[in-house]
């Protein structure tokens, strides 16, 4: 009954787990008025140059930079009036020598125009002339053509995942409609004699299912579509049917292990029946979450995790969001995930030989950041709810001692 | 035509505005599952002990703790074996002097038993005996009835934004519908004679509508269901006849301006016309976004954008979000934005008197977080494409110099 794992680190369990697997999933044409937060298939390249004309940065007067050399307050340079640019045309005239054209932000420069005096540093001096209090040097004030992007530059790599910013900037290249990853249909089964339904009234000996609900929503806030099977008893059958159409149906699929020593061999040996190569890993140097089993079948991510509801969220965290990211095509180099520095309030000791997961509450106290350990067992879902974040002992130290400063990441 | 402006810090102005309205909007029931990001409206009180009844942490034997005083691998206590705890049951008998019950993870314990002993340290020596070969004091490998949380405690605060582990811990006390508050309903209207639809074909002086897009993906982000108006002439009845039909339909209304001086004079204008107490702030010392109006209308926030979307865009996520998180009723307190230390590769110089938010790319070379700014005139969208997060230089600062650590707040 006693189990023997080969333990390996997180990090080599998930590269081992992804040299079996062939890459991001398909994709599929979206509106990009719809793909926040979803992941670019391919470059984006600029259709044109941005901005496609000139433009003035400032209310004021379209001029020739040179026209204005030498303008003080106390020598004004004089300039007649050619008109005024109105906003979303094409000026219908150009500027000669000692010519100025009111225009305003964003507005696009006449042709022969080379910089833009602000309003406040001119005063009219009589009908079609202004006075000129400065000189503006050649580009002052403006946005030259091609200024932001020019036409065929590659301005969003493939493997991005697009923010705000990305989709005004894809339509401001009138790029409407975008080729993004497919999200990943993660299949979510919790098994155990045990567990039951939260609706449900429990007796004693009972507890209700955690699993389905918190990795359904981590998976959701990963990018992946959740699809829950339920509970199945710890019954080799059951569970097999169960992961049988789960897998089938799915990108990948989870089962969260009834937590007794008979329902994670039912696990193990289910998934080694889903198809090949099967289990990969059994056993990661994690605490919590050691009892973890990594696999792929016909292509596809399989996860044992613990039932224990911290060690499942903490396992999830480490290894099934990066695999969700994975096969929605996310490109790791440019992601930095957030963690913030705090100051610890209490000694954190741990075991060389396993990377630590220790939950912790961040709190500012007199604009100081401190991160404070929320103690107790690893099967208390609570220390999940109290604490801000985690920090991370790595597998090789003993712990970090009170006053230390922690990369808090934060959950 | 010079406008003059009474600037607020974005902290004052957050403040006035925040002063003007009565607080968060009306809450609503919904499913626990489906209440991920949501703010809850409610403290949520354990109606009863989690766990429920004492648990074991390990595979192996119930046993009374005194029973195995003094037990070594020399000298081991022999227990008569009581029978196995079925997996989600109520033993069906307690234990006796000198008896043991085997027990699985997450196993009840029996009626007298007060620790486990691990089953690696155990051996069966006959049938029904069993050997021990540790002592386990009171307590060792169990929970105890309320450990996790007691009945009638409060276990989240009304204000928390749900978390995945919040989902499963309201799910674990039963809790399975959740009183929310509202989403907030953000209208959003582009003005301006040079923008058009994304899909246009753009002749030259005119531009494609960003706002509409990175301010709609930015208000989905932050929790509120963004509803689009689409683009308006800077004519003043057009943009009083949409303002008048998104206040009357949204929670917070945005008019993004036109950028010319007569397009941000109609805004002010138009949003004057909404209701009292109307503008409130017109102008804010934050560079890129001056020209900033805040208002309040018949209890609803008002903001009057800058047109030029990088502005938009650093004013919304330093304005609009939160007004949109108070609106959503998520308690300030308990929230830690995101925000990573990095050295700075560049000088960034700046001007004391206002705040500058410098777009900065995060790059980690050996192992070391290096802050890159992207330097670029604030009119360009892709400077925040480029970007991840910003570095904001406070308001008192002249900037800050090449190789200082610098915080970065991610976007």
């Amino acid at each position: 009954m006693t189990e023997f794992f080969t333990l390996e680190s997180p990090n080599q369990a998930l590269q081992t787990l992804k040299d079996q697997l062939t890459g991001p999933l398909e994709s599929e044409a979206i509106p990009s008025a719809e793909a926040l937060n979803r992941t670019l298939s391919t470059n984006i390249t600029s259709p044109s140059d941005l901005p496609a004309f000139p433009r003035s940065t400032m209310d004021g007067y379209a001029v020739r930079a040179e026209d204005t050399y030498g303008a003080t307050p106390n020598m004004p340079a004089y300039l007649s009036l050619a008109g005024e640019i109105h906003m979303g045309t094409t000026p219908s005239f150009k500027l000669e020598a000692a010519q100025a054209a009111l225009i305003h932000t964003g507005g696009m420069l006449p042709e022969n125009a080379d910089a833009v005096i602000m309003i406040e540093n001119t005063q009219t001096s009589r009908e079609d002339e202004i006075e000129i209090f400065n000189q503006v040097s050649v580009g002052e004030n403006i946005l030259n053509v091609g200024e932001d992007v020019t036409k065929g530059s590659e301005v969003i790599p493939s493997g991005s995942i697009l923010r705000p910013q990305d989709i005004g900037a894809l339509m401001a290249l009138g790029i409407t409609s975008v080729h993004v990853t497919k999200c990943p249909v993660v299949g979510l089964i919790s098994t155990g004699d045990e567990v039951v339904h939260p609706d449900s009234n429990i007796t004693t000996g009972q507890v209700r299912d955690i699993n389905s609900y918190s990795l359904s929503a981590l998976v959701q806030s990963a990018g992946g579509i959740p699809k829950r099977y339920g509970i199945i008893k710890d019954d080799f059958e059951a569970v097999q049917e169960a992961a049988d159409i789960g897998s089938d149906e799915c990108d990948i699929l989870v089962i969260a292990a009834g937590s007794s020593v008979s329902a994670r061999d039912i696990t193990a040996d289910v998934i080694n029946n889903l198809g090949e190569p099967g289990v990969l890993i059994h056993g990661i140097t994690v605490k919590p979450g050691k009892p973890t089993i990594l696999a792929v079948a016909k292509n596809k991510p399989i996860f044992g995790l613990p039932g224990n509801p911290v060690s499942a969220m903490v396992v999830a965290r480490l290894l099934l969001v990066p695999t969700i990211k994975f096969l929605s095509g996310a490109n790791f180099d440019n992601q930095v995930s957030s963690v913030i520095s705090a100051e610890l309030t209490h000694n954190i000791p741990s075991i060389a030989g396993r990377e630590d997961h220790v939950p912790v509450l961040i709190k500012t106290i007199d604009g100081k950041m401190l991160a404070e350990p929320v103690f107790g067992k690893s099967n208390l879902i609570f220390t999940l709810v109290r604490s801000t974040g985690s920090v991370i002992v790595p597998i090789n130290s003993n712990g970090f001692i009170q006053g230390s400063k922690v990369q808090v990441h934060l959950y």
